[in-house]
């Protein structure tokens, strides 16, 4: 099942995708929330609605535009350092640990919206990564029964100001990956049940045309049930959470010359079986403060 | 104006304190929201409501228990280093620029409420802040109107497992600050036209009956216009949102010999002209995974 949310003059609406058109949830089924992520939030309950809509509701008689599949999520987790080749270009020795960090939620835009390049960072870059929506809520969630808290995947770009990310007094991620507009995902929330090995899906790049990254998930170093075991050691996982996998090499900023992104530039970061994304690139309407 | 949430069957209620009884907002004025975040998001319609609430609304019957004012925020922003004695104990120069970094939503607990000593961490620490609470939403505020994004202040205690915080592959301080129950907020939220000057006041934290942290606002090294503009440089602030405002000297691992919160311990921080916030410690329920 492929979920969306579309933009409607009420807000966001959840939608499910049935040969390439579009089917409201609410509308066909007043038991649905409007919203996606309060979908997920009735686990189990909503699967037998979801699946009568897609076998007899109404699709949508015009065209409408796509947002983010979880337009709000309440976090964005996301993980440095998980493709195997990445570690090597770069001579890292691979973590430990996963090393996790975030992006604020204020920071998530859909398909085809732009990425606002900020006046005061010279240095923005790509990253292409699956991303993992939670469906269910747990804390200490084991390792074998973590892919029962998946919901299913995006495809996610981890846009990142290298100069705010690596150039700031006390070395934290957070703003260089936080401007607004820097975590596009969709266009697609493909449900668990449609991706056999979510472990073994090619993932890639596309720069203005150019293949800037393309690697496999295979290549990854803490799987996503260990992930999830992993972060929610700390923290409760909720229904609509995003877990950004990690990115593989090819990134912008170890490249030499480096190669970040310019107004004008499209971007798009395609995951076999779940879809492509692509956003174009645009200059801040915002002035320097 | 004091506003807090008290726990009820449906959930967190918001309501005013009026000479130490409880007014319920929706109850005696159905246009203004349960949820205090919501309140806050009216932005200037929610004044003449809450006024007629103080002035003439029905104080609750029985007892309840309070919560987090916001039991929800979208974000928990922290500043690292923000205090000059605190600068000096750690052995930092004070940064050039404010260190930002953030707690997930889902630490936030209210007065009373138990922090749970996680089993995986043997170095959990207090740090008494001042909690800034945006009441209108805003990107790139400048300087000299910051203050007019201010809803109030409130107690907050910055929880923090130094183990994790500063010993995990990567040095991002996220997890260590993200336990669930690692953000105790509270008890009150003191709209900003009651404090005269939130940069002149008196900050304590008391363990178990004894001062650890005794310092002034004044010690600030960022003002929180300063805090709001460099923030809302990078990200759109929204109501509800929360800024922690750094912590003074006197925290436990600059202590000889370390100080660590241990179960049956009771942590307090007390803010002149704002409150007293109380929490117990106990060890975590949850077995390691």
């Amino acid at each position: 099942m492929r979920l969306v949310s579309y933009v409607s003059p009420e807000g966001p609406r959840a939608a499910i995708v049935r040969d390439g058109e579009i089917v409201d949830l609410h509308q066909n089924e007043p038991a649905l929330p409007t919203d996606l992520g309060a979908v997920l939030a009735m686990g189990e309950d909503a699967w037998s609605f979801l699946r009568r809509v897609e076998d007899q509701g109404k699709a949508l008689g015009e065209t409408v535009r796509l947002t983010a599949p979880i337009p709000k999520p309440r976090k964005v987790i996301c993980v440095g350092l998980n493709y195997a080749d990445h570690a090597a270009e770069t001579g890292a020795t691979p973590p430990p640990e996963p090393v996790i960090f975030n992006k604020f939620p204020t920071t998530i835009i859909g398909p085809e919206e732009a990425i606002h390049l900020p006046s005061d960072s010279r240095e923005v870059d790509y990253e292409a990564e699956l991303v993992v929506v939670i469906g269910r809520s747990g804390r200490r969630i084991p390792e074998q029964e973590a892919m029962n808290y998946v919901a299913g995947y995006m495809c996610g770009n981890d846009v990142s100001a290298r100069d705010w990310q690596l150039k700031k007094p006390g070395g934290q991620w957070l703003l260089g990956k936080s401007f607004d507009t820097f975590a596009p995902t969709g266009p697609h929330l493909v449900t668990k049940d449609e991706i056999e090995n979510p472990h073994d899906l090619g993932i890639r790049l596309i720069l203005n045309g150019n293949v800037m990254q393309d690697s496999r998930t295979s290549q990854f170093i803490f799987s996503i049930p260990r992930l999830i075991a992993y972060v929610s050691r700390v923290c409760t996982l909720e229904p609509g959470d995003l877990i950004f996998t990690g990115t593989p090499g090819g990134v912008g900023f170890t490249r030499n010359p480096p190669v970040f992104l310019r107004a004008g530039d499209v971007v798009e970061v395609e995951i076999e079986g779940i879809g492509k994304l692509s956003n174009p690139v645009v200059a801040s309407r915002l002035a320097d403060a």
